[in-house]
C-alpha cells in the first residue's frame, strides 16, 4: 500500500468545494484506490471484468435449480454478448474476459473426498493469475458454475463454523426441500474432508471448485500488480475468503461490490470485515455486481479530479471568513 | 402511471437469460421507468439533472457553518463546471440545469411568520415546472441552498410531527450547540406558523423556501410530462413530502436516488415509504445523489434491452428440462 499516495489524495479532497466528508464512501474510495494504484490521482479508465467458469461434482445431487450444461451455456451467451454483465460491462467501458476451466470435466464430487487434487487446484489458481495483465486499472472478479453456491457454503462452514444452514441460501432458486438437501450435502462435504480443514489452501482444494481456486489466483495476482479489486457477491467472496483466513490483510486491496441476496453474504462480509457499496437484491454471480460498482468508482475518481478548489472558485470555506483568495 | 408498458416489461423480464428476479431492484427500476414514460423499452439516453438554488432569512440566524455568500459562489461554481455535480453529470452524460431563484432576496425569517408569500411560493412553483421539457428521459432534482437543512427540518416537523430534535442534522458541518440553535429555531418556525399548517401548501409557503418550492413545481410538472424523477437528499426529499402529504401518490413517479448521511434523511423516507437506491453516507446536496444513481437506471435499462432471452440464447431453463428451442 502506498501510503504517500493516499495522502495526497486525502491534501487534495479538502480543499474541494464540499464540505470535508461530505462524497462520503466516494472520498474513501478514491482514496483506497490511489493507495493500491500507487498513483495519484487514481485512475479507473481501463477496468476489467474477468468471470471465470469451472463445473462442479456436486452439481449432480440436486444443488441447484439449473442443470449443470448450463455453465457452458452461459459461457456461450457471454461470448455473443447476451449476459446481464456484457450490457454492465458496455456500460462502465470496461473489458469482458471469460476464462473457461476445463467444463467437462467437473471437480470430484467432494462428499466422497476433495474436490480437487493440490495439483490441479494449483493450476486453477495459476490459470486465473492471468486475468491481471498491465494497463488494468481495476479488476472486477466473478464466476459461473452450477452448484458453486454449495461450494462456496462448503467453504464458509469450514473457514468460519457455524452450522451447514447458516451458509446455505437458494442459489438460482432452490425451494425449502432443496436447500434442506444442499445443506445435507455441505455438512457431508465438511465431514468427508475434515482432516483437510486446517489449513485454508488445503479448504480451498477440498471443497472449492476450479472457478474459485482461480478467483484466489487473481486476488494475490492483482495485488502484485498494484491493480485493486472489486468482488462480486457470495460464490466470489467465499473464494477470497480463503485468502482472508490465510492473513486478513490480504484483501485490504479488495472492496466487494454488492450485498447478493443470497442471505449467507451478509455473514460472510461480516466474517471478513467488508461493507458492500451497492445493495440492490441482486443474485446472478457472473461478476454483475462487481461490474455494476463500477460507475461508483469512476464517478469518485471523476469528482477528485474534476472539481475545483474553494481558492480556484472563491468559494467562502466554512465559518464564514469570507472568500478564499488564493 | 402506463400498467401495459410495465406488463410489456415483466413479460421480457422473464424470458431474459437469468434467474427470475436475479437482477433484482434493476429490474424492477426498468418497469418503473416504462410505467411512468409509457414507453417500451423506456429510455435513460437523455437524464437531466435540475439543481435550483435560494436564500433563506434563517441563514442569518448561525444555523448553517457556511456564510448565505456561499450559495450564489456555489452557483457560480456550478456555471464554471467546479462543483461535484458537475463531474457526475459528465459521468452519466446528463444535461445540468441551475435555477437561481432571486437569491439577492431571501426568504423571510419563518420564525417570525411565512417565509414565502402566497404568490411568492406559486411564483417559484411556476418556475420549477420550467425544468420538465420535451426529450428529457429522466428528471434529478437537486439544490443548493446556505439555511435549507432547516427549512427541511420545519417543513418536515409540520407536516409529520415529533420534536425539532427528530428532524434536525448537522448539515454542512453543525456542532452540538449549532445543532440545538437549529432546533431552536425550527420549534420557533412552527410555533410561529401555527395557524398555516393544517394545509401542506401554506406549510410550504410558511417554512420552505424558494429552490424547495421550485422542486415541489417540477415534480408536479414531471408527473404531467411522463418523466421519472430522481429526487435527491434531505431538503430536497422533504419539499417531496409536501407532495406525498396531499396524495401519497403523488410521488409514485419519484424514487430517491441516495440515502443522506444527514440523519433525519431516514425517517423521512420511512415517512414516505421510499427506499434509496445508494447508501454512500453522502450530504452534499447539489442534486449529487440523485445524479449518482442515474448510471443504475442505465445499466438496468442496458440489461433489459440487451440480453438475450433464454431461446435467443439456446440455454436451459429451470429444472433441466434441456434447452429452449426457440
Amino acid at each position: 500500500p502506498d501510503l504517500e499516495a493516499a495522502t495526497t489524495v486525502m491534501q487534495r479532497e479538502v480543499q474541494l468545494t464540499k464540505p470535508r466528508g461530505a462524497l462520503g464512501r466516494l472520498e474513501s474510495l478514491t482514496e483506497w484506490l490511489a493507495t493500491w494504484q500507487g498513483r495519484t490521482p487514481p485512475r479507473v479508465q481501463h477496468p476489467r471484468v474477468a468471470v471465470f467458469a469451472g463445473n462442479h461434482g456436486v452439481a449432480a445431487l440436486g444443488v441447484s435449480a439449473y442443470p449443470a450444461a448450463v455453465t457452458a451455456q452461459m459461457v456461450h451467451n457471454f461470448t455473443q454478448g447476451g449476459a446481464a454483465v456484457n450490457q454492465l460491462c458496455g456500460q462502465a467501458d470496461a473489458d469482458l474476459r471469460v476464462y473457461e476451466l476445463d467444463l467437462d470435466n467437473p471437480t470430484a464430487d467432494f462428499t466422497h473426498g476433495p474436490a480437487m487434487s493440490e495439483e490441479a487446484c494449483a493450476r486453477a489458481m495459476a490459470y486465473g493469475m492471468m486475468a491481471v495483465e498491465t494497463g488494468i486499472d481495476v479488476l472486477c472478479l466473478g464466476e459461473m458454475g452450477i452448484g458453486n453456491s454449495t461450494a462456496a457454503a462448503a467453504l464458509c462452514l469450514a473457514l468460519f463454523g457455524g452450522n451447514a444452514e447458516d451458509w446455505v441460501g437458494p442459489g438460482t432458486g432452490l425451494d425449502a426441500q432443496g436447500m434442506a438437501r444442499k445443506a445435507a450435502v455441505v455438512a457431508a462435504g465438511v465431514a468427508a474432508n475434515a482432516d483437510l480443514l486446517s489449513d485454508p489452501l488445503h479448504v480451498l482444494r477440498a471443497l472449492g471448485g476450479y472457478e474459485l481456486a482461480a478467483i484466489v489466483g487473481a486476488i494475490m495476482a492483482a495485488r502484485m500488480a498494484r491493480t485493486p479489486v472489486v468482488l462480486d457477491g457470495y460464490a466470489c467472496t467465499a473464494a477470497a475468503a480463503v485468502l482472508y483466513k490465510l492473513d486478513p490483510r490480504a484483501l485490504d486491496h479488495c472492496i466487494v461490490g454488492h450485498l447478493s441476496a443470497e442471505p449467507a453474504h451478509r455473514r460472510l462480509l461480516d466474517a471478513i470485515g467488508q461493507e458492500p457499496l451497492l445493495t440492490l437484491g441482486m443474485r446472478l454471480g457472473e461478476g454483475s455486481g462487481a461490474a455494476l460498482a463500477l460507475p461508483l468508482l469512476q464517478a469518485a475518481v471523476a469528482c477528485h479530479t474534476g472539481m475545483a478548489t474553494f481558492a480556484e472558485a472563491g468559494v467562502s470555506t466554512r465559518g464564514g471568513e469570507g472568500r478564499a483568495t488564493h
